[in-house]
Parts: structure tokens; C-alpha cells; sequence
């Protein structure tokens, strides 16, 4: 097999524009961007200085490697739809397995980049693990060669431990995030903006870039302190929602913390 | 009023250490420090180069202020048993109020700083907001000028507004911690070492140094993509508590981006 150099990029969304930055930067050719939306497509493949399409069938056959990179529920049907065997495909899913592009190709493979992507920030790849998935020994090295050009992070994963790691991701990012926007709402309340409160977020994530989060937990529900507790309750009586989860939450902490001790 | 110089810690846990360190920094001297653990005042006043007494009563009494700064459960009884009248109190509880410190003296106020601190960090005071209050004007002023010294974001909130930044602070700090904390338990499920989050979590955090969270919030829930969601709860099928956040959470996030598009 020749090393990869020219890459067809299926998908313009968020994952699929950082990663082609980052390929092209790593020293790759992005010749291809589809999209099935035209806006999309255009703005990724004019940042990438390359061609693009909205049509599946159009997308040209030499690429050295396709890679799907669009909505997990979209994936089964570009994958059936896609003509370029015998070449390699692979798909940057931390959820779906391997033999979703069964009927692509008999050379498939997984990229996946454990990283939360916005088309608004620029991510430096370096630092996030890549994790590599193939159905062949060739075709793996090939695409840890590819992921040791953007990443120092680069890692043979299986699909098992992979959605470990996706699973994982939603509590590292997603629900973190989610606490943010609700702080957001109940600061409003009292007239501030969202500003007073990253100082405190910045320095509880620094907190955990040395030690763990079991080693840096604080507030009341860790000392178990009832009295605060039950304030915060009365005061998130307006949002009954967010009342369940503050009490659902601290709950776990505490159990969480004599789990710890004992 | 002379201005403030001389300053009696009651307290040597993390706020209180933190805390101190800050005011010698910022030109004050710390006089002496209590705490009814002896290990603890005595380390706290051998770093600040003073004196330390574990018994209430031997509290000196020329103080030009007095910080009380322990867990919320002790105040009330510390501030009944403090004989240091007429100089000035503070206690650094966001959700106490200020009549707490009624019988110690008339003239009181609360100096809180809306930080999460561990022992083992150092902690940048310039950029936390400290929240002051009083029960005079002169009072205020010279918390305003002592706070000063030390931060760059101090302003004047009273009791009601300072316990809604303490609720938002949970959310903001203590329960994405523990959001990691759960992240860290599936991570080691899949033999991997909590390391492997840590690009993710720093990176979600820098975009909200930026961004709003609502703008920033990534992952399945907000797709609404039910596929994987449904893995994922098969997944967290031994961790019953951890299953039901995620449904919650999830739902939460769905139901707040309804909000956000109507």
C-alpha cells in the first residue's frame, strides 16, 4: 500500500473541519470536501483550498483514504451509498463499530479524535489522542503513521474501549458544560453576567490537570452540610428540574465520598 | 477608623490559608491565627510567620479586624463565644448572612471570595471576585481598600445576591467535578488512566472562557441522538445512580435547547 497523501473528506461539520486543518497542516491533501449541504461544503473546501461536491456519486475514486466524518445516525447510509472500494475508508465515530462500512470497503478503519470540536475555536491537535481502530495490520499502521503527523496522542483502541471513552466523554464534556449553562441561569437572577463565574471554572478544571477529581471535590455536599443544602433546594424551587438535580447530584457525592473512605 | 493592618485569621482551612497568605501579601500582617486543631493553627502561623492559640478566650484583643473563616456550621458558635468587641468581624461564608455575627460585634461584615481552594495550589488572588457587605458605610469602604490589595474584581453584593453566586457556584464548580469524578470511574473500566480526559476537559473549559456554555453545549443529548444515548445507558447498567444523571441530564440538555430555539 502507498502511504497516504491525497484524503477525501466526507462531512464539513465541526469534527470534519479541524480535522482537515489538521491534515493539511500535518503535511496531507485534502482533494475532496461533499457535503450534502452546499454552503458547508463550499466554506471548508475554499478554507482548504480544494474542490468540493453535494453529490455522493460525484465524489472522485483516487482518493488515498475517505473519511466519513458526519452525524454517527448518518454514517450507515453515506457508508452504503459510497463507491470507492478497494481504497480505505474510516469513520471518526467514538460510538459506531468498525463493520458499519462493511459495504464501503474491505479496507476500514476508525479515527477517532477524543476532543469536543467548535468551528469558532482553533484546537491544537497535538495534544489529543487519536484512536485508531482497523480491520487490517496494513491498514492500521498506515493510519497511525497519518495520526502521528497531527497528534503526539495516538493510540490503537478497540471498539469496546472506545465507547468507554466516548461514554466517558459526555461526563467529562457535555454535562460539565451543562452545569455551566444552568450556573449561567442562576447567576442572571441576581443581575450578573456569566463573567463572575470563570475565575471559579477556570481554576477548578487547573485543580484536576494535576490532581484527580475524587482528590479535589468541595462544597456541601461533600461535607454533607444539610443546612446549605436544603437553602439551595428552596431557592431552585422556581426550577424543579434543576432542584431533582441538585439533589441527585449531591446525593452521589456523598455516597461517593464515604465509598472513599471505607 | 484607622485603617486595617493587623489581622486575626480564625480559621486555618483552605480558605482561611489561602486567604492569609493573599493579605500578607498585600501588605497585611496576620497577628494570629486559631484554630481548635492545633496541627492545623500552628502549621497555618509557622507559613505566616505569627502566633497561634487553639482556646477562643486567649484570642488577642487588639486585632483591627477579625476574618472567621471555618465551615458554615461553626460560625454561629465561634461568633457567640468571641469576645473582640467594638472591633470589626468578618466571616467568608457565601451563605451565611450578616447578622450571624450580631453578638460579636457591631460592627460586622462578610468577605466572600468566590474561589474553590485546595491546600496544595497556589491560587492567584488578583482575578477572583471577592464580595464584600457591611452594616456601615465606613466599614464597607475599608473592606473595599483591604480587598483591594489583593484582587481586582471586588464588589459590594449583598446577602441575597451572594448566596445565589454560591448556588451557581456549586454548578460551576463542584458538580462538573464530580462529572469528572464519574468520568474518571468509566475511564477506568476501559483499563485507561484519567489522563486520557484531560485535553477534553481543558479544552471544554477554554471555550467557555470565551463562549457562553449554552453556545458551547456538544454530545448526543443536544442531537437528541437516542441511538446513543440508549448505549450508553445499557452501558452505565451497573451503576444505577449514574444511569438515572445520565437520563436526567440528558433530558435537561434537550429540553434546554428547545428553550433556546423557540
Amino acid at each position: 500500500m502507498e502511504h497516504i497523501k491525497n484524503i477525501v473528506l466526507i462531512g464539513a461539520g465541526n469534527v470534519a473541519t479541524h480535522l482537515g486543518y489538521a491534515l493539511e497542516k500535518g503535511g496531507f491533501q485534502i482533494v475532496q470536501v461533499y457535503s450534502r449541504t452546499k454552503a458547508a461544503a463550499q466554506k471548508l473546501a475554499d478554507d482548504l483550498y480544494t474542490d468540493f461536491t453535494t453529490d455522493l456519486h460525484s465524489i472522485r475514486k483516487d482518493g488515498d483514504l475517505y473519511i466519513i466524518s458526519v452525524r454517527d445516525s448518518a454514517v450507515k447510509n453515506i457508508a452504503e451509498q459510497l463507491q470507492i472500494a478497494p481504497n480505505p475508508v474510516v469513520h471518526t465515530s467514538g460510538s459506531l463499530d468498525l463493520e458499519i462500512l462493511k459495504q464501503t470497503s474491505d479496507r476500514r478503519g476508525v479515527f477517532y479524535p477524543l476532543q469536543t470540536f467548535s468551528k469558532s475555536r482553533n484546537t491544537q491537535f497535538k495534544t489529543i489522542p487519536i484512536c485508531l481502530e482497523a480491520n487490517s495490520e496494513e491498514l492500521l499502521a498506515e493510519l497511525e503513521n497519518m495520526a502521528g503527523k497531527i497528534s503526539d496522542h495516538v493510540q490503537r483502541i478497540n471498539t469496546e474501549r472506545r465507547r468507554i471513552l466516548h461514554l466517558a466523554a459526555v461526563f467529562a464534556c457535555n454535562f460539565p458544560n451543562f452545569m455551566y449553562t444552568i450556573a449561567e441561569e442562576i447567576v442572571e437572577q441576581g443581575d450578573f453576567n456569566f463573567d463572575i463565574l470563570r475565575p471559579l471554572i477556570k481554576e477548578t478544571t487547573e485543580k484536576i490537570m494535576i490532581n484527580l477529581p475524587i482528590e479535589s471535590q468541595t462544597g456541601p455536599a461533600i461535607r454533607n452540610d444539610q443546612n446549605i443544602m436544603n437553602k439551595h433546594l428552596e431557592m431552585l424551587q422556581a426550577y424543579p428540574a434543576y432542584q431533582k438535580l441538585y439533589e441527585m447530584i449531591s446525593r452521589e457525592i456523598h455516597e461517593n465520598s464515604k465509598k472513599g473512605s471505607e
